[in-house]
């Protein structure tokens, strides 16, 4: 049997210039650098902000994995990844000042086409080997979301098209600062459809920390609530805000890759339509407003691509039943959820992800080829 | 083939004298007699209760589907089901002054004791026919979470276990008013898990108006977003709280049956793990917090019912494969979500959740009739 060409779709990168970009921050996000010359820490979430935690030990080290491309490259070696679609990690560029915004864009775009450009060009270690069985990048775009006018943004989209390893964009839920329902960002659902690219709607913001009950309970759990509850609900109320305000209406060819398989939505899909079916606000059903006419059902069909970075196969089943093999796209998430020894050479996140696809396809293998790479390959044009 | 036996497990009442004092209230919850002496309104979110609609337009319709035994058993009639387990609707007796709970809960749990016993020996229509052959009502009580001392809980959980027809509780998440994780919480689940009183754990609260993009937002849709996210959003945090502070582990053998199919907990449950795994704090990853013992895999298939009010095959799928056939439990909602002309037979909401269990299980028959209600009748004695 022929080993599976594996694409890893989730997976990102701090580009070093982004890096010194968050040193010279001091409020989240930033990068702190302990006294004694330890691992610097990262500080990316509001939560992780606790004056309560000592600066020193808050959010999560980063170390060279999230920004030196050889270290993604063995761990692409060591998990069997043929090719990485790399992207910013969040909260990406959603914090620049709308003067710094474009430049920024346009400098991280270009910094991520370089590095992709060099590896698949590079003659070391494999260069004699036909492309598919070297390790290949390409990249996901970022977005100047912060820019005076949407104007901006479509150009640098536009642009995007033009950079010969971008692939699509990365973006937040919060568009410009409103949610992804809001009416100002149909100048760039348009862009993103007319240039037919890929948007992956990533998390960042989670949930006010009421809903898990105030900060000190937040904390108590360290990462886990955030983690584990906030950032999936932060997708799924996103997307169905997107589907509320019509946007897959308006642009019915819109292309989104939700990360971690939708966040819920494959599970509450059905819930989400039978509430529509039944909210006497919608003209459908006698009200004033008019109510979303796509099924969430149809969207996942038709606009919506899930990665498979669900950790379990009572998720990956709910997300092939609401999408289908060819719509699931294998991923891990790099570098985050390391091995917390640091020395595991297979991390258990990634193997949980690898297994999760194998329990829910065992007898399909042309299916399990799909989700692991050949899917990536056919919607991203990965050649 | 012989017809299979349903039982409803998810099927509310207010009894009459509910609504008196719901009617003699004007906050939330409260019920609200248009001048007209129109259709009287219940409004029972805070989200509905919104100054900017008219209060003849606030909330939701409330007839007398939701007091009136009979509507219940013409429901039951029109749609085979066979057996009803009726709770109180929320948000039961959360809101009661501490005086008032223990009172109201010995009312209301003789009240939903003495239908269930009047129906289930009632000669009228059907007396002739053997118990299984009947339309039949058992009942969970609801628990006086309000009253001064836990001991007052403790002793309506042990009074219930005296009523004949009263088979669990139903609660709401915000147990003693601090979430499920409260240390205080711990004799109610002492007295749960040695009376093995059933625990149908049930969302009201749902999530801050910010998690949706604050009240102006949330209002925009009516209550979709209330009610298809927020509700089930809310029952997957508060189990996500229990699992964390090891509720399960300290009350291994407590039963807890999760509306909407556990919110998104099935779906959810691999990353909840994987973000367990490698959460620095706990002591089993060298960090001073202990973390859970059992994983919630585990906990799913011991101590987690879910009911297979979820609306779809994907969200079934992903219960059936986190949960398994003989731990899910068919139910309606009733008396939410009727048809909006108020004239169908059928409900589209209840056809939906048949046609569920349907396309998710059409190979096995066995496991079909186990959902519908063979489960129910062995998990709740229901004889």
């Amino acid at each position: 049997m022929t080993r599976p060409f594996v694409v890893d779709i989730h997976t990102h990168v701090y580009p070093p210039s982004y890096m010194e970009m968050l040193r010279a921050r001091k409020t989240v996000p930033y990068i702190h650098d302990p006294k004694d010359n330890g691992t610097p820490r990262l500080i990316i979430l509001s939560s992780d902000d606790d004056p309560a935690i000592p600066i020193d030990e808050r959010g999560r080290p980063v170390d060279s994995s999230y920004s030196d491309t050889n270290v993604k490259l063995d761990f692409m070696q060591n998990h069997g990844i043929n090719c990485s679609v790399i992207s910013l990690a969040n909260p990406w560029l959603d914090f620049l000042s709308p003067e710094e915004a474009h430049t920024w864009a346009k400098r991280i775009n270009d910094d991520l086409n370089s590095t992709c450009m060099n590896i698949n060009q590079d003659a070391d270690p494999d260069s004699k080997l036909p492309l598919r069985e070297k390790r290949t990048l390409f990249a996901f775009g970022a977005l100047p979301l912060s820019a005076p006018t949407p104007d901006i943004i479509v150009e640098e989209i536009y642009r995007l098209s033009s950079l010969s390893h971008i692939r699509g964009v990365i973006m937040g839920t919060s568009g410009l600062g409103s949610g992804l329902d809001d009416p100002k960002l149909d100048p760039v659902w348009e862009a993103l459809e007319k240039s037919q690219q890929l948007l992956f709607l990533h998390p960042h913001y989670g949930l006010p920390d009421e809903a898990f009950g105030g900060p000190e309970t937040t904390a108590r759990y360290g990462h886990v609530l955030p983690l584990a509850l906030g950032f999936p609900l932060e997708t799924t109320i996103a997307v169905t805000r997107m589907l509320l305000s019509r946007v897959f209406d308006r642009f019915p060819r819109l292309r989104i890759l939700l990360a971690h398989s939708g966040g819920t939505i494959p599970f509450l899909a059905g819930r989400i339509e039978s509430c529509i079916a039944h909210e006497r606000k919608f003209k459908e059903n006698g009200g004033d407003v008019p109510g979303p006419q796509r099924s969430i059902w149809e969207v996942l069909k038709t606009n919506i691509y899930l990665d498979a970075v669900v950790y379990g196969k009572a998720g990956l089943q709910a997300a092939i039943s609401a999408g289908s093999t060819d719509r699931l796209l294998f991923g891990t998430d790099h570098p985050f959820f390391p091995p917390l020894d640091g020395q595991d050479e297979k991390w258990l996140s990634v193997i949980t992800n690898y297994t999760a696809i194998d329990e829910a396809l065992k007898e399909d293998q042309a299916s399990v080829a799909a989700m692991l790479g050949e899917n990536a390959v056919r919607i991203l044009d990965l050649k």
